[in-house]
């Protein structure tokens, strides 16, 4: 095995010339030795140097966008306008976990015992050092600088970054503006390390080491269970937050009117296409009625859809395995498909949109799984009951989303029934565009992500990373 | 083997005459069958409907105070007045809850995005049916109606209650309150189950079952981590809030005027032998200084210490590990002690406090691990490295004291040391004497507790029993 690895350009569907060396196991171990003493500092700071820190690093990343987005761009094949968006997501979390540090400049509560004058104060403390995986998906906002490492800071633990090999660059950039931060204001080496690896070794590494106290994790099922499961093999088991896979159901009842049809349809071909459908959130499953209104409506997603341009991939191995599982739903018994059909250069996602009843969608296990990509299935429903049951035999999901009109009475039934199998409920709008902000829940019941509890952004993210200490001593009045 | 058991009178030293039936496999799936329609009912009620519930438990519980203390002295041996004590705390425990629902009607929290007139409701769910598992050593506050059982309900959450079969009779009465409370309100049946098993195989089954949401245990390190590790093998893991042993360091530091240290040893000899030391907080560690001071507090210690007698046990198993593990100890090269020497009659909990040095302590995996019952380990340090090296040896733990007098300047650096290995810090008091308020942190780092960032005791421990859901709407103006 060489030690280097190459990033790959899906745009130019090639591979990029810098070489980045992996980081060895003996630099690994050099580099936790430091955690402990420098998890010790940063916890003694106060609240209002973590928001300091915080805003040390946008400033620090506001000089470096240009450079940022050359590797950003040329690593993931994603649209300028798109790193706009991912680039303007990213400073905007970061200041908003540093205006909500300034104004909650102490994580305690306290409370009085008038019947024998004990006072308790109840702080929250950070767990500690915190492993973050890069995803492949969001070099920015679920990467090095994401909201995982961010809330993590906040929280006030040490942050081990995993870089995702496929934007090494782009990381690598970002974990040297985080440095130029924590240098600028003498904060301890070791409170921010970065990892660079092509291969599981470091991470599964990591995962075990004693010093590591919580994992952030967005990617697939298969990673993220691996990871739970590896961490319940310590001495002292941690929590992993893993973000994992999401078929994001959507309902389209029978009673929209011929104008919110066309809106629902142009918005969803949107939210499955737009940038090859590579989103957590990306509606993978729509169930639509049978008969006229819903023969209306398919017909109009699928006009809709045909006008979304095929997009490279971010890497070749996303691609095939976008195409395997693609294909694997199309050649189902009982499945249609409307398929994009033009040429393609390299490594674009094929636009598909897959059409079953929902008899068929019962009996399959593959149809109710992820398809990572620009590909949605729909499925047709006889009635309610049938409605009903196809979302009871969902998995746990990170969002459902329901488009209805002004006829429909049971929309709250169907939000109720919602609510037992996904993190967050979309009303009349499709679930892409997660906002960053304190309401925000983005997780949902297992497989979904690890835990129905924590949300992966907003505010609250903080939660995961946060313990409890209780100070009880006699009240000095 | 036969289908009953009997519970057993520690103060008799004889098996009472009840015969409690085991509940059978069928029995309990045929229950298990009314969960999910009880739990979809239960989940519409409001947060008040909930407090009323509670309310209504409350005053049944009340009309029964004499049978279930009957029960309560029979079953666990323990005194009239610890019966008080238990029973005030478990009825001030519901009604906690029950004020704190009253106060906090919505459990839901918005927040707006102006830029695209989104409105993001976040709202705290059940996460669905809760198993409890009773306690051996509080038989009413961590069992059938204890924290556990009163949290979830006030979350929104069904119980499934397996009573510790050691009080089957309190369990079986107080169950009986609960269901009458039930009935009186008309709450769907399902929403409390009650299960009687001697043996480990129900819960297993129950741990198991995909329909069981969460589970709350008090008990040892060994049955907690068979929990954990069960319910990570289900298809859908779930979390298991478990609270298991705990040593509670007590640090005396230097300084301790003659008045203070009389204080001290007082406080410290009844909360390591009160109600036979049988407290998951008893103090099971106390770092006292070498030299003059030291052993004149040591010599307060064991003077006060001595003046407790020795009462029964819950059970002669506990007995018989407690002698088991306190003369393992004793019996360890370096170790001294100071034992009761009086006749006991029965299953009585013999008075120990065992004494080393740091240096022995240190070497010793078997004198970090708890010895439930009236015993203590004292470990003599030579100086603040040394006791600052033993603090750092401790796993995870509940609680740890500080006694301090006034020329202690560093007591906020033995806070700091604290707050790495504990879940509440108790400044010149002793740990036993657990108050429920809002402010009250009962858990740790593991393996005190499965999860640092919950408390067993307190209203923030129905936090351990919601998910969140949130509802994304364009913003209705």
């Amino acid at each position: 095995m060489s030690v280097g690895f190459r990033t790959f350009n899906p745009t130019l569907n090639t591979w990029n010339d810098e070489v980045y060396v992996r980081t060895s196991e003996n630099e690994v171990n050099q580099k936790l030795k430091l955690l402990p003493s420098a998890q010790d500092s940063y916890r003694r700071l106060s609240v209002l140097n973590r928001a300091d820190y915080l805003h040390a690093i946008h400033r620090s990343l506001q000089k470096r966008m240009g450079i940022i987005k050359d590797f950003y761009l040329k690593e993931s094949g994603l649209s300028e306008s798109r790193f706009e968006t991912e680039w303007k997501r990213t400073l905007d979390t970061i200041i908003l976990f540093e205006q909500y540090l300034r104004s909650h400049p102490s994580f305690e509560k306290k409370g009085y015992l008038p019947t024998d004058s004990i006072q308790m104060r109840k702080a929250a403390l950070p767990i500690g050092p915190i492993l973050v995986l890069g995803s492949s998906n969001f070099p920015l906002a679920y990467s090095t600088v994401g909201g995982d490492t961010v809330a993590a800071f906040a929280a006030g633990c040490c942050v081990i970054v995993k870089a995702h090999p496929m934007h090494a660059g782009t990381s690598s950039v970002v974990a040297a503006c985080i440095e130029e931060a924590r240098k600028t204001l003498n904060l301890p080496e070791g409170l921010f390390t970065h990892i660079l690896d092509d291969g599981i070794g470091l991470a599964q590494q990591l995962c075990l080491d004693e010093r590591i106290q919580g994992i952030g994790f967005t990617g697939s099922f298969k990673g993220g269970k691996a990871l739970m499961d590896l961490a319940q093999t310590r001495k002292n088991p941690i929590p992993v937050f893993a973000e994992m896979g999401s078929v994001n159901p959507v309902i389209i009842l029978q009673d929209l009117s011929t104008d919110q049809q066309q809106h629902a349809a142009k918005k969803l071909a949107f939210s499955i296409g737009n940038d090859a459908g590579q989103f957590c959130t990306k509606p993978g499953l729509i169930f639509i009625p049978k008969g006229e209104m819903g023969s209306s409506f398919l017909t109009l997603l699928i006009q809709a859809f045909s006008e979304i341009s095929p997009v490279p991939m971010l890497h070749p191995r996303i691609h095939e395995n976008f195409d395997k599982r693609r294909i694997d739903v199309i050649s189902l018994k009982g499945v249609q498909h409307h398929t994009h059909q033009g040429a393609l250069n390299g490594i674009e996602g094929r636009c598909t949109l897959a059409e079953t009843e929902m008899s068929i969608f019962l009996q399959s296990q593959s149809m109710h799984e992820e398809v990572f990509g620009p590909f949605s299935l729909i499925v047709r429903y006889e009635n309610s009951e049938e409605l009903r049951t196809g979302i009871q035999t969902l998995s746990g999901q990170l969002t459902g989303s329901l488009f209805y009109g002004n006829h429909s009475g049971l929309v709250d039934e169907w939000i109720h029934l919602l609510t037992d199998k996904v993190g967050r409920i979309v009303l009349n709008d499709v679930p892409t565009g997660v906002r960053v902000m304190e309401t925000m829940h983005h997780g949902g019941p297992f497989p979904a992500s690890s835990d129905a509890r924590f949300t992966a952004v907003g505010t609250d993210s903080m939660l995961r990373f946060q313990k409890y200490v209780t100070i009880q001593q006699q009240n000095i009045t």
